[in-house]
């Protein structure tokens, strides 16, 4: 990747198109831009000549000695092309393109994308155009609207205005920003290269990144790993959730990965967290810029209120976290440092003691740390507000406040604050001291959900390398043929044979064992269309079943095969198809009715190995079922496990597939068994499958 | 109900225990107290004299030279008996209870309770003790710790810090409280007196209530309902969703119906909202106190941003709203409104228009709340910030705010507005204004969802008045009694025979239709123990299936039934049992394994008629397999509605009945057939019953 550094700490700067009017973007950007002027040179453009912010301003950027280092294109539409020729041949290196509209403007359609090629020809880079500029705190670099704070988060936004409200959220919440960048129009510098960017950008130790569309999808999956690496996790929003973009379903697979899904797989695979909404965004980066990360779910809480302890172990248990029962050992500690009133169950209930000693807090706290028996502590409720509301508790409330980070640091485990104070002397301190402090006890849950869910991907390794795909679309294999490709991937299928004729059922009902299930093997949807004749006693049964199906479906491919007898199973769905942006990804459901209504399943980018396929059943909720539910035997999960990773190589391997469903998986406590298989294949490669069947 | 006026207007009050120390309780009521010195008359009592914050003390009671009305019990704990004989000899009617830790600082159990009673005895109330104290904006009093700013939303709490953790949390989002109590111990004045005395407030417009334990559960529900017919919604706040404080499991509905479900089903039908936390609370807040309620789930959502509307959708398809394509009338007059960049699609992207001219973003508001085709219009993105980020569009910003109070005025549709500005002089404006705004996108969805359902709950009656029951826990009458008293209410069986004997297996079979089912009936779990033996063809098949049944389980009650044939059936689970606060509650979830693994059920107070059975049905998560799922023919919801309704009536109206559990219900197209039955009654009841059968 070529030099950014044009885009972080330019040498100079002019602003083309300067304004003096603080309605208008030139007004913001000059004046963001004049702030950095004790670091480099600050030049304003303006048709004009206007003074601006105190500062003179030139016509033209002709009138410059030499060329501005970066140029902010922020002058109407119609004269951006001339300024970029213009700079190029003083030699400028960059150009953050605000202005929107140049195509239209000049009525070219292609204008930006032949503008950019120019810049990249003599060897300049641009950011934009159409975007709303850029900040970077360790250079004093401001180009763009809005107002920063300087901090430790990086912000990259395909929408301008959008990474704004996640400034504005994170500056509300006492968060500051190390690096902004609005990426526009992308007609050159991509999101993808400014993330990898702050892998070396020493201010940033957290990143938010908004994208509404992926190009080199794998690719943003090899940064943002390598952005966990570096010690700076990445938080990404995206959108296209609530569409119905689900992939034309010629198979439930394709019905039940919808985009986000996606999205949240690779998020996953490379240690990074997929949220909803800006303010969970901001809520998650207090965490992962506050300390140390919950290594699991168990929580402890504190609480100078019975009602507000309660109220938090209701919402953690609304975010999948724990509230343990501490052990004897842990109690007797915690009752030594409280009064008789006290709780010293979890919620432990301080019932007044940190209002006669406010140590109590951080006393509490590192009993709790130091027990082993929880993997993050929440204090909730006053704590942060006695200062506030009596100021003769600063001082006091501030040592504790040191003492709630030396537990933290001695530690190692996160200690999170709910403060009815939003901001306070006491709260900005904690903030500092990597205890991070929220408003809402709905912001500590939903961030620390978040939070484990990350510390426990961090170990993940991101998906090797997947065959380039030879077709977008296929066609479905014969059933035996599905199956056998399946079936060489490992896969155990009943015993099986073609049947094209009374002649062949005969033979092949003597080559198998009852009960049989007779199915006509060419059609896509079978069983919709009685296609499918199970539990057939004898070769006696198969061969009415035979007569009466070909009667009725006329001549085909048709398959007998064994049915499969055992019992206590539970049917899975598996299934594996390519996502336009991601490449292949696996799915894993029960099967049935479950799959669709609860939408009961997990996806990941495939391949998976099987430790990563036991960890996708074991997410389902309905793994109890396969787990022992009430007193059936646990199923063979470790078997259904090497399938789900079977069926995902196999997609990434095989370029040719586009396809493949299992469904049902029938998974008994001595193994799993498909009796079904859906491939879709390249047309090309039809024909050969087929004749192998 | 008595007059409970003295806690809201008292004519005089006296602080006992007034402190000049800042840290203290009687620093705070003190001075709360002196802010309402130009209303009433206020005493300070302090046992050393002291002057606070400018005010003289008198060092006991017997120095004033009246009865002061409300006497604030803020002493020392060892004090307060007296201090409440000496008040109630001079004559005051009222005690506010601060001090907590009576029974325990006199070694006297039940002394709090004591002196309630004398202060009952002699006329007067108490509030209290061991509370937060109380504060009321309509009348300058303000006899509490924490700092409140006046409006419209009161707050009774039985923790008084998770009180003041909502009038912060209120007060933070622009919201005024018109009233606060903290009723501490409840010893005399309840929860649900307070609640009642709302009705009449004045400045009440909306209420939340934070309660911990419920008594006279089906009164409180009344006293709500009566707040909603007066227009002040409530928001009840409680503990306990993570207990594992479910019924012990006799029967599935036990399992399934948690304290939580209940206070749910509660509320719902007395058209108040259960929330999780307090944000939640001030969130909905907002919408109650700011205007009409939307009428249904349809939401137009309008943003100077692509990548907010976008956030915008996705978060509201996540709660349960609807983003609906607009008509080609409703767009192409929004087309006249905007440039040709524009988005006239839903969500509106109004692609720099609001910036051009800020009118534009109150007359596309006005279009799409005026089509008829929304019930809601949000508003997301900068809208708030152009005055705050430049001075000279205040004026013109403001304008706007009118004319979109204007639109909410004339077309009574809610316009929401997500504005990326905290708190600026056009937030605060809509605010006043009946269009509520909030800081977040979460905040408007969730809030959006609460009031959606409020709304539709609204036309609820309130379940009629159900019998006392007779006990608390039951026995399981055989399967024919419990087949009769269910059927008795109109619920359909197939028909059935007693059998004891291989003699009376012949005659039942003889009577019946095959194919049958035979049934250990005596037994509460005969799937279990292979008691129920399904699919017996004909008569001889049945007598062989009772030899071995009664070879292996013994002589007993056996029941030969005829095997429901119904094809196209959906299997559900109907429940009812007595819950120890709120009384009878029926409940409906998807038979077999769904209802527990993804708790897809629906609680509501029994008794319930046909039509709220039918929506508790429709409300199913797992609906659209009783609707026609995939081809197959739709069920006779009806029919299953009607066994819900008659199910929750025979726990309403038979005092004897404590659960009773048809599990499952088998819905056809063509009816509902129950093929099992759980009664559970009262012991003195048992015998009658078993002779029956």
């Amino acid at each position: 990747m070529s030099d950014l550094s044009v885009f972080s700490d330019p040498r100079s700067v002019a602003v083309v198109g300067a304004s003096a009017d603080p309605a208008k973007w030139g007004y913001w950007l000059a004046r963001g831009a004049l702030r950095g002027a004790a670091r480099r040179q600050v030049h304003l453009v303006n048709a004009k000549g206007a003074t601006i912010e105190g500062a003179a301003s030139v016509r033209s950027l002709d009138e410059l000695a030499e060329a501005p280092d970066l140029v902010v294109l922020c002058a109407p539409a119609a004269t951006v092309p001339d300024v970029v020729d213009q700079a190029l041949a003083m030699g400028t290196r960059g150009f953050l393109g605000i202005t929107a509209g140049i195509d239209a403007a000049h009525g070219e359609p292609g204008l930006e994308r032949r503008l950019a090629e120019r810049i990249r020809a003599a060897g300049a880079r641009i950011v934009g155009p159409n975007c709303l500029g850029l900040y970077d705190a360790a250079t004093d670099l401001e180009l763009a609207w809005g107002t920063f704070s300087p901090g430790r988060l990086a912000i990259i936004s395909q929408s301008g205005q959008l990474g704004l409200e996640l400034a504005g959220l994170a500056a509300h919440e006492g968060l500051g920003v190390s690096r902004f960048v609005s990426v526009g129009n992308q007609v050159d510098v991509t999101a993808a290269e400014l993330l990898d960017d702050l892998v070396e950008h020493e201010q940033t130790r957290a990143v938010v990144l908004y994208l509404e569309s992926f190009t080199d999808a794998r690719g943003l999956v090899a940064t943002m790993a390598r952005l966990r690496e570096a010690g700076k996790p990445v938080v990404v929003l995206t959108v296209g959730a609530s569409e119905a973009s689900r992939a034309a379903a010629q198979s439930h697979t394709g019905a039940l990965t919808a985009a986000t899904d996606v999205v949240r797989a690779a998020c996953r695979a490379a240690g990074a967290s997929l949220v909803d909404t800006p303010a969970q965004a901001v809520e998650l980066a207090h965490l992962l810029l506050g300390g140390p990360l919950p290594a699991g779910r168990r929580v402890a809480i504190v609480s100078d209120s019975g009602g507000q302890g309660a109220i938090a172990a209701d919402t953690f248990a609304r975010h999948a976290l724990e509230v343990p029962r501490l052990s004897d050992a842990t109690r007797s500690a915690l009752a030594g440092l409280l009064p008789a009133a006290a709780a010293v169950a979890n919620p432990v209930d301080l019932a007044g003691a940190g209002e006669q000693d406010l140590s109590t807090y951080a006393k509490v706290v590192d009993v709790l740390a130091e027990s082993g028996e929880v993997d993050a502590v929440v204090l909730s409720g006053y704590f942060g507000c006695y200062g506030a509301d009596t100021p003769e508790l600063v001082e006091r409330e501030l040592e504790v406040v040191g003492a709630l980070a030396g537990v933290v640091g001695a530690q190692q485990r996160p200690v999170l604050v709910h403060s009815m104070s939003h901001d306070s002397v006491a709260v900005r301190s904690m903030r500092e001291q990597a205890v991070p402090t929220l408003h809402t006890i709905d912001a500590v849950a939903r961030s620390l959900e978040l939070a484990t869910t990350m510390a426990e991907d961090a170990a993940r390794t991101v998906p090797g390398a997947v065959a380039e795909p030879t077709a977008e679309s296929g066609k479905a294999l014969d059933y035996l043929a599905g199956r056998e490709r399946v079936a060489a991937a490992g896969v155990a299928y009943p015993g099986a044979a073609p049947v094209r004729s009374v002649d062949d059922l005969r033979v092949a009902a003597a080559g198998l064992s009852a009960p049989y299930v007779l199915k006509a093997g060419w059609l896509e949807h079978k069983t919709e269309v009685g296609g499918v004749a199970v539990g057939l006693a004898d070769a006696a049964a198969a061969e009415a079943a035979y007569v009466a199906m070909s009667g009725r479906l006329g001549e085909g491919d048709y398959v007998l095969e064994e049915m499969d007898r055992q019992s206590d199973t539970v049917e899975l769905i598996v299934g594996a198809r390519r996502d336009g942006s991601f490449g292949p990804v696996v799915l894993v459901g029960l099967g049935g009715v479950q799959a669709e209504l609860y939408r009961d399943v997990q996806v990941a980018l495939a391949p998976v190995d099987d430790d990563e396929a036991r960890r996708m059943i074991e997410a389902l909720r309905a793994y109890p079922l396969l787990d022992g539910w009430r007193g059936r035997p646990a199923v063979d999960v470790a078997a259904a496990a090497r399938v789900v990773a079977a069926v995902s190589r196999l997609l990434a391997d095989d370029p040719d597939l586009v396809e493949c469903e299992i469904n049902p998986l029938r998974v008994g406590p001595e193994g799993a068994v498909a009796v079904d298989a859906l491939v879709l294949a390249a047309d090309h490669t039809i024909e050969t499958s087929g004749d192998d069947a």
